[in-house]
């Protein structure tokens, strides 16, 4: 290890952020000055990574979890030869730059997740750790390692702070993620002032509680966090948490350790001055210490040797294991057409089943032809019918397939965006949709990063019944509508919801939500031809000649519809609205279910918001629930065949 | 202490809950079987309460945060004389039953609040001890006590796994809420199995990492647990965590202990053998032991004594402290009065200010004249203007109104619900809009409570800009409008800023959210008795004669309306939406505004779903934002005057 070039490493990431910040007038100095010696460490010699190969499926992760920093993790992409040019970094925080002011996930080279909404990174951290755990079981022999590598993560007070980080540690300390090794920047300071005017816990012990390996020191002393990093390395059991005590905004003489410098530009005198403190040419703009670059290029060298190194232990463990590399082809492999093998369960038209049973037989069938496919429940695995057939993941086995994930809807939600975002896997978590409520920013961030991750949300309405208002979701389906990309399919019976599963799982670039019910439905009847419809946004399940109306239903409703249809004299289409958004999105397809000048009744167990700009009139709910019957509810709301028909 | 009576008393809860969530075929019975002895010991020694008064204002809190487990709250508020009639018990989970299958405030007598989603109730009983220490600090004297009461709440595994409990039990830590006193019903099972699948940490030391003091015990144990909570009572500093060993289901044979028992029927025959098993008699439904109510009619007496001693205290301290009883007056008055005495900040026309900074100034003005009036931001008071100039309320200084509640959104909804459950307080919480997604099920819950909460919301939309995608609002403002109940605000310039604060000052049953810009807004001109008509849901700013068309816009958009005017030949009349469901709700104003067979275009910076059963055009984003200069990113992203009048 050469100090000297990890110095100057380091006062070139010092230098890069803070004059970055200040052209943009705009972004987060504060860590990039405190974590720059760390940085350098890192992405100098403890990250096992190959830049000029980022994709490299056996790289260390690390993940800025403290995504306002995004300059520190730019300045390190670009010194380390991840062909972030110096130009990008001229242009931090404007229009179309490859360095927006928080990190993003699949536009900038490099950055491992999207982060900025505080204790994100962290719970992904956790699912990129499980998923390394996975997949070494999986592939590992006793003659070739393929999958080996750490998960790092840097967190600020704010990440410890709130509850998602507490609840994806817990996890983390149960299932004894030893190669999980979080720094923990502990600076003392937030944006309303010193750390302890709200949080003056014992981070230490907390985690220690979790069953952590907790470690400490100073963020400026180098050799001191490489020892500790060993330490934390050589623990094969317990995650480990480094508190490393640092300065916000090192180096600047008037700024540093104050919350001025947290998030605001230093300011051109006080980067001179700063500049001067560190012993960087005071005029220079996005100075870059020669030495940082000699020492990087030189490191190119043995990173690369080391990925080549790793691609030849893969061949080799490719021809010695044929079998494993055909399951390693299906685990990395599109499931376009894996889907098309899983046999369907028999769902016979006349019977009665719960689509969330449904959807447990249909998750089931796609999980037997896709290996990689794996998640759990927040607690409601019994309810929400996901448990599957291939043991539980835990410490002692991980080959399991179900998580237990506990009564923790947010971790769950960062946890399986992590997982998806590892490669190889294929994730999905479950609870109440009413439960969705506690995870909306990992389904918004999963929908941001154009992830594939799946999230199952059964007990879709008021047919809760008993459980009363606060089971009882209302504005969840259209709440969930209104992220951009995020794919919102709930199917009107058993059959319909394993076409949904596959589309769902045919997703490469958006996650998809299905809404399933925890009361029986009627299977119905259905064109030939439906599901490349239903594959649309909807299809016509009972037609009629020259239709005066058409209902158009989802989920439960459709068999409301049905039964409105016989108490009414009008000529009614009833349509299975499978994606209110993918019908939108093809006004094609949605003139074809529509004719022109029919008069449009919705019908959903929801808000009536959204239907409103594509139907005259709507069945739905626009207050709580009550605690009932489901049935009895229902009718107390209104919620009937008999208004649907009048409203035809 | 009659442990003999207590024990019929625990007896009754148990007999009751059994058979009523039987009768239901729907229902927990684990927790009232589990836990009927700590009820018992509550109910009838530990609280200081007067069933026959249950408003008293200094009477104990109980909260009930594993909130499935109501039959054993009902059970207790029945045998307490709550005025909760046996009969309401046999229609246990039936429509319009007083015993809705989760406890709801405002509906059954005694429940302080409800709950059910998990960890909920924990966080809004540190609301509840909070609100104890500023007001016992704002009206005790040396020679008059009259607020001085415990908090407590019974939380379960899945309570504690939640980030939310996390989230508030480090800030009432830190805030050494020291009559705080949490009992953990641990019974090791969950919903999936054994607890020990997933939450394995140790909660103990979690806790007393926190600045907790933590105390052991068994469930089981009266004598045991009355001496725990005269220990907890005791510390005056460190709230208390008694952890309880129980066995869930206690008293049936064949399921105790297990995970069917937590919320699965018994069936009749276990009953029998559990009723066997209690000394119960086996064949009696709903049965009571005599002594129970022969003791709890007993305990009445001293019970009312206690409030009546306290009603006499009152009115000594009222006649001895004419002021302190006028400001208590002022406490706990209805604001629609007081914020009429507040004046109005000097906003002038042309003058170009972001509704955050004039948000601060209206929430100072309004605090000068609601000295009861509290609450903070989480922790980011500097960019939510949300700062009173009262002190900061810590351990210290029970006085101050501004909250540091940390990084912590979703604890602080739920804190700031049980501030405004309390009584006495008028709270709000602050954030950035997109991070009210952190906080959904708080907000939900303070709507289905019919709450005064008051949420503020900053940096309302893609203007936020350089920071990207992650902190650009897109779908918030829709998501809150599905919250039924919530009341969403977006004015338009600092006048309608301080007009929205007043608005949502006078809401006594509507919980509001305040949307605010971080950009600077021109104040623009407003006709005469503009307020009326904002207080109804929207007015025109700026009218023509025949309008052709007519924009609905909200907050900045208004003074894009305002440009878009200029650069179009149609006669178009401008209206500031100050709330779209206002709007939605009173037609008869709506059609004031918007005459028949005028176009109606829509502009707001966010997603259009919900404009569109209003209008015939909307302009608005259906996509996330980017990084770059607010300015930059709007054009980018067409949200231009230009489109705006092509729109019209």
């Amino acid at each position: 290890m050469e100090i000297s070039s990890l110095k100057a490493l380091a006062a070139s990431v010092r230098s890069l952020s803070m004059d970055a910040v200040q052209a943009a007038n705009s972004g987060h100095p504060g860590l990039p000055l405190g974590c720059a010696d760390l940085g350098a460490l890192l992405y100098g010699e403890v990250l096992k990574h190959d830049p000029s190969q980022p994709q490299w499926i056996d790289r260390d992760r690390f993940i800025l979890s403290a995504g306002h920093g995004s300059m520190w993790l730019y300045s390190l992409l670009h010194l380390t030869g991840y062909g972030l040019p110096l130009d990008e970094l001229k242009k931090f925080r404007q229009l179309g730059s490859k360095t927006p002011g928080h990190p993003e996930y699949g536009w900038t080279v490099g950055v491992e997740t999207t982060t900025g909404p505080l204790g994100a990174g962290f719970s992904n951290a956790v699912g990129f750790a499980i998923a390394e755990t996975k997949l070494a079981a999986e592939f590992n022999t006793s003659e070739h390692t393929v999958i080996d590598h750490y998960t790092y993560a840097l967190a600020g007070d704010g990440c410890l702070m709130e509850g998602v980080s507490a609840e994806a540690a817990s996890l983390a300390g149960h299932l004894e993620l030893g190669k999980l090794i979080v720094f923990y920047d502990s600076n003392g300071i937030t944006i309303e002032g010193h750390t302890d005017i709200a949080f003056t816990e014992d981070v230490a012990g907390r985690f220690e509680a979790y069953g952590w390996q907790v470690l400490k020191g100073s963020a400026h002393d180098i050799p001191q966090m490489m020892s500790l990093i060993t330490e934390a390395k050589a623990e094969k059991k317990r995650p480990s948490l480094l508190i490393l005590t640092s300065t916000i905004g090192f180096g600047s003489p008037h700024k540093a350790g104050t919350h001025d410098v947290h998030g605001t530009p230093l300011g051109a005198e006080e980067i001179k001055a700063t500049k001067k403190n560190l012993g960087l040419p005071e005029d220079e703009q996005f100075y870059i210490v020669p030495e940082a670059l000699r020492y990087t290029a030189q490191k190119a060298v043995p990173w690369k040797a080391a990925r080549e190194t790793w691609e030849k232990t893969f061949a080799n463990w490719a021809k010695a294991n044929p079998e494993l590399k055909a399951k390693w082809d299906n685990f990395f492999t599109d499931p376009t057409t894996l889907v098309e093998n899983a046999e369907e369960p028999s769902f016979a038209v006349g019977e009665s089943i719960a689509t969330r049973v449904a959807g447990g037989k249909s998750l089931n069938a796609f999980a037997k032809v896709m290996p990689g496919l794996t998640g759990g429940s927040a607690d409601l695995a019994p309810s929400n019918n996901t448990a599957l057939p291939f043991g539980e993941y835990s410490a002692q086995n991980r080959l399991g397939r179900t998580f237990h994930f506990g009564v923790r809807e947010h971790g769950m939600g960062g946890i399986v965006n992590g997982l998806n975002l590892h490669g190889g896997l294929r994730a999905f978590g479950a609870t109440f949709l009413v439960f969705a409520d506690y995870m909306r920013p990992p389904l918004r961030l999963s929908a941001l990063m154009s992830l594939s991750s799946i999230f199952v949300f059964t007990h879709d309405s008021i047919f809760v019944g008993e459980d009363g208002p606060t089971h009882q979701p209302i504005e969840q389906a259209e709440a969930l509508r209104a992220i951009p990309r995020l794919l919102v399919l709930r199917p009107g019976d058993a059959q319909e919801t394993f076409q949904a599963w596959k589309l769902a799982l045919k997703q490469s670039h958006r996650p998809c939500s299905l809404l399933l019910t925890r009361q029986n439905l009627k299977v119905y009847e259905k064109p030939a031809n439906w599901k490349e419809d239903f594959e649309k946004g909807g299809y016509v399940v009972k037609d009629t000649e020259k239709p005066e109306t058409v209902i158009l239903a989802t989920g439960s409703e459709v068999n409301l519809a049905l039964e409105a249809v016989k108490l009414t004299n009008r000529r009614v289409r009833v349509v299975s609205v499978s994606s209110r958004e993918l019908l939108q999105d093809n006004p094609n397809h949605l003139a074809k279910l529509v004719p022109q000048g029919a008069k449009v009744v919705a019908a959903e167990a929801g808000i009536t918001t959204g239907w409103k700009g594509l139907a005259d009139n709507v069945l739905g709910l626009d207050r709580f629930g009550e605690s009932g019957p489901g049935a009895a509810v229902a009718a107390h709301l209104g919620l009937t065949a008999e208004n649907l028909a009048k409203l035809c």
